[in-house]
């Protein structure tokens, strides 16, 4: 793969789900240097086109054939689909940025957040993998403050979108929603619990030892793997609540040394892939409607934690887009990295 | 009043309110031992009637000259109102239950859950406050654990639901989710952020210096007052969430002595006003669906919290409807202990 030659070949596999739609896009937007760029799905979607750069461009079907003369191959269709593929991928000589967490935290896989370790990137033995939303949407705001002033302890609660469980979560959410405001009964076959306007403790299996569930254990390792720093000690809360594309989060985080409200400020204000949202006087902070279908990380109520009168500890709130920052962007953010 | 001789004459002001409402529900379905009960509103409201004990009773306009005769007031009109009526209140001999945070902080003025500080009740002075929902919620299961092992810091992020701004902010939020759902343009006059599948930091102005919302002062100051013990270390992250009328909050507990997940489930399993929801094999913990229209504080994800390795620190998440146990419930419950 000689990126330096020509453009690369690109396939996006699982290109019909919520982050591969929002993959197109992020080619499309940031103008992606591809010479060409080929679509994979499920049996079940192949057939079907999806426009890109005014062109109808068809889905295929994904099979172990998919991969000859791709040099990028963008997953986000599950972790079985992508472990299932992954040797293909590598037969043809295409590298993987793989959306799912089967790969994350392997050793041997670089896990990158390009505002972050853009520079693990270049480590790959031919997988890339990219956070999980949750994480990634921490991590962007919380990077530049640990440069500064190492983080040794951080307890999130999340507050996450429908879209972490994929489109048809999404249109759930929304089904149920309208159910219940016409006092109609609905059966929800996607997420597991009633979700209008209810909210519950993430969907995932709780780990009977650590009595964290399979999302609060992707916070904690992928961070710290991320940050290169093991001893970050970190707790999650992560719950769903029934809200479209955009999760936020309430960080409380303590440093090694004093942090004030003032200096995390000026740090931020600088900081790549963040947009600080903190007016106190009208009350406006960063919320999911204004974080969707937006690139940044939004920022605010960024305040001491009055809970440490060391004045190590801040607290902030956090709002990023799932499929993008979270998922699809970053994914492609990856492989700009990689020419 | 000498309750001993006679059932005590009450009145609720605010009566056609959402906490007004489930008021009288409460006093009829706890049979509450009252020889009349008297209904007070605004002039606006005033004219209705209310269904009580199946009788239909008449909504009279809020005066100084409604509380001849009465022995207990119980008021949830807001804290203007009740700073208003308390002279005529105290004037008629009447003790006034006060859902509103007017003289929470009174030093005169005791600040009762019963479940918690019962005996603060008899030391009034003619008024007693009821809590915060926010504060309430949380402070019936951290009590029982505190008693056993003081707790020495608290960080709370909470999920609040709409009713904690009425009736009117839980009809804006089922118009406003009505409007996105068909695509149509809708204008919030109640709540001051796009409600419909959003989110967004408490409506309450912001303390400039603390920058804690006032919610968040609420949850700090209330708490410790209640408990007794003014060094307790607390930060809140007070949201509102697109839920109905039951309150979550994702809790983070130090204690002065280490706390395992066994012990404090012990301690909840016979802790009144608790019930614990905590089964990880089903994923099946507290949600506002479940905790709506109860009289129960629901607890669960009862855990180590992962980030203090000193054994010291439990993470909990609790659901309680924000109209009872936050609200109306607790203050029938404090008019109980006066008899």
């Amino acid at each position: 793969m000689d990126f330096v030659a020509r453009s690369p070949v690109v396939a996006v596999a699982g290109a019909t789900g919520a982050v591969g739609v929002e993959m197109l896009k992020c080619l499309e937007k940031r103008n992606f240097p591809l010479s060409s760029l080929k679509l994979l799905a499920s049996k079940r979607s192949a057939g079907t086109t999806m426009r890109f750069r005014g062109e109808d461009l068809p889905v295929t079907e994904l099979t172990e054939q998919s991969f000859a003369g791709v040099d990028i191959a963008l997953f986000s269709a599950g972790g079985s689909i992508s472990k299932a593929f992954a040797p293909a991928v590598a037969a043809a000589g295409a590298v993987m940025i793989d959306n799912s967490s089967a790969f994350r935290m392997n050793p041997d896989v670089p896990l990158v957040v390009p505002e972050i370790n853009p520079q693990a990137a270049a480590q790959h033995k031919g997988i890339i993998a990219n956070p999980n939303c949750s994480t990634i949407i921490a991590a962007v705001p919380l990077w530049p403050l640990h440069r500064k002033n190492r983080i040794k302890r951080l307890i999130a609660s999340t507050y996450q979108a429908a879209s972490g469980a994929g489109w048809a979560a999404m249109e759930e959410l929304k089904n149920a929603t309208r159910a219940a405001l016409d006092g109609k009964p609905f059966t929800q076959t996607i997420i597991p619990h009633p979700y209008a306007f209810n909210l519950f403790s993430h969907n995932t299996t709780v780990d009977p030892v650590t009595l964290a569930n399979e999302e609060e254990g992707k916070l904690i390792k992928e961070t710290r793997k991320i940050f290169g720093d093991a001893e970050i000690r970190i707790s999650a809360t992560c719950v769903r609540v029934p809200v479209l594309r955009a999760h936020c989060e309430a960080l409380t985080v303590e440093f090694e040394r004093p942090m004030s409200r003032e200096e995390a400020t000026a740090i931020l204000s600088d900081a790549p892939g963040v947009r600080i949202v903190d007016d106190i006087a009208a009350n406006h902070f960063p919320m999911p409607n204004e974080a969707s279908e937006q690139d940044d990380v939004l920022v605010g109520r960024i305040r001491a934690d009055m809970s440490d009168p060391s004045g190590h500890s801040l607290q902030l709130f956090v709002s990023g887009d799932q499929l993008l920052k979270g998922a699809a962007l970053n994914a492609v953010q990856i492989a700009e990295l990689l020419h």
